[in-house]
């Protein structure tokens, strides 16, 4: 078990509905979050995947997350709607908003959905791509437990607070960026952390303010923001959008998803989605798209680059290596995943055992 | 001549928008310029001030710029609108376009409005704060001339493209940010080659893709995007939304501000405004608003620094120190003060003489 096992997606996908059916999660709950975690697999985002699933599953077996999303509308209008998620799992609350955000933008010609009372709610490209997918451009963001001090501070304040965009091309797949308002997102750090790896310089200080390369002396201080003051601001602007205008916890006040079992995330997030044709044709706005995509492609890269890419390109490019190789699930995950199936019993895929 | 000269930000704004007059704007336009360019130099952003004015006058006298800018709806709905700038002002044509979108606002909860065919517009934030002044959470972006590869890139590609977020709060002054998507404004650079300065490493790379502190170099070479793939994506998104969304120009096809005086710049902006409203009661959000700013202003700072700021206090306290003390023109600036004031038969206030 020293070397990362790979397990075709489907199978790890199945395994993954096994187990959060096995959990107590509705078929259609399980199906929408064992897709999500795959998806975040597929595409590299190895923080926000199946390697969640034991968080996920202590936290709902400490009583504070629900097995069902019991979401409710608490304020509407033709344009926007405000969600209590019912402190369900963040994916399935977070897939209702972005539906209810499309079709909004359709009828109206913009949607905008901010959502209480949820959780870790996985990746934010998930959603905003499911916009594009619907000819729609998408911003999706959502608060997270501090882990990053305002800059010029050294006290916790901010999460990480990441952010996506997406909008649709024409003959190209769509742009879409979804990135951490810090150096780095956490999840890196605690994975670093499993591992043993040290980590580079610049992504985390220590409780003290000190820099450092030790992955556990990093999660016991805080992650700087990216590019400084403004990573800051950009973290700040999240929190507005995804806690204080919905009505979550902010920042400071959220308790830690791995260590504070006693008490429910109740994160914010908020969706948006418009359509480019209020300004022009689709058509055209497409064309456009992937004009600019083929100028970018085409922007002769730095020494040691092999070509420029679109944001979304490198994910899509991992992905399609893992559609045919499998996912890397390392030792440690491994390992979790075993006391999982073992504990719910739902075999593991062959490849895992 | 050495030394910054001072002059009160009623007089300089006075004697801006004689000029402005002289040279054949109206005069509400003029005063819509003038009122703008004060405010970015009250608030420290010297390179988006009065500065300014020599490069928008020969624009304007070399006729790639219209004095009046008749602008043109080009396509409207209830929660949107698509402007054409007809290359006047871009101050005048965006504050249009911010009126529009804090009616529609007003209206409908949410508008959202682009603008082609325009020119460089000044400080997002003046925009974003009038929609906050407005109890609106407000977000506008602009594209701009090609000056920052995308990441791996050497070759230009993107503008600066900087995008501003304003929320308004209680008792407090609003939350606004307002930062390029390059490490720095090229302004700074231009206000390093002119007064002879380097510059830090980090800012820009030459021609050939290589680091460099020095202005000049810079001015011929690219900027570089902050925090790396991120700020390039964020650059990529405002080029969407203000370029490929409205039908403006993008990135590689502006002409340069200050060396293509044969043809019109074609910037295009985008605009937004939504009422928190829609989410929770109004004073709800202000008093939540105002929590969270006593909550960043209270967290410990690192050594060295004073206190943590709240993003906007920067520039408050610059505008406050600068209401006071008056505006600083530094000498190369005032030079050019001399000469206009001199084409255009405005004397100078006493200060700058």
């Amino acid at each position: 078990m020293t070397e990362h096992a790979r397990v075709p997606p489907d199978r790890l996908e199945a395994w993954a509905l096994e187990l959060l059916k096995a959990a107590g999660l509705p078929e259609d709950e399980a199906a929408e979050v064992a897709r999500h975690l795959v998806f975040a697999d597929l595409r590299g985002i190895d923080t926000h995947g199946t390697s969640r699933l034991k968080i996920y599953l202590t936290r709902l077996e400490a009583g504070v997350m629900a097995p069902t999303a019991r979401i409710q509308v608490l304020r509407e209008t033709p344009v926007s709607a405000l969600l209590d998620g019912g402190n369900g799992f963040g994916h399935v609350i977070s897939r209702r908003a972005t539906d209810l955000a499309i079709e909004k933008a359709r009828a109206q010609g913009v949607g905008l959905v901010g959502v209480r009372n949820s959780n870790h709610n996985g990746c934010m490209a998930y959603y905003t791509l499911l916009m594009a997918e619907a000819g729609l451009i998408g911003f999706a963001c959502t608060n997270s437990v501090a882990n990053m001090p305002p800059w010029g501070g050294r006290q916790m304040f901010f999460g990480t607070n990441p952010m996506s965009m997406a909008a649709p091309a024409g003959e190209n797949p769509p742009f879409v960026y979804d990135m951490a308002t810090s150096q780095v997102a956490r999840g890196k750090i605690i994975n670093a952390a499993r591992e043993g790896r040290p980590i580079p310089e610049g992504w985390a200080m220590t409780r003290e303010g000190l820099p450092t390369t030790d992955a556990q002396e990093a999660m016991k201080g805080f992650l700087l923001p990216m590019a400084g003051p403004k990573g800051s601001a950009l973290a700040y602007a999240v929190e507005i959008l995804a806690g204080v205008l919905t009505g979550a916890l902010i920042g400071p006040e959220l308790p830690r998803m791995y260590e504070q079992l006693d008490q429910p995330q109740q994160v914010g997030h908020f969706f948006m989605a418009f359509r480019p044709d209020l300004f022009r044709p689709q058509e055209e706005f497409a064309r456009r798209m992937d004009e600019t995509m083929a100028g970018v492609r085409a922007v002769e890269p730095v020494p040691g680059v092999d070509r420029v890419l679109v944001p979304g390109d490198l994910e899509r490019m991992q992905e399609a290596e893992r559609r045919r190789s499998g996912i890397p699930v390392p030792p440690g995950v491994r390992k979790e995943f075993h006391e999982l199936s073992e504990r719910y019993g739902v075999p593991l895929p062959a490849e895992l055992r």
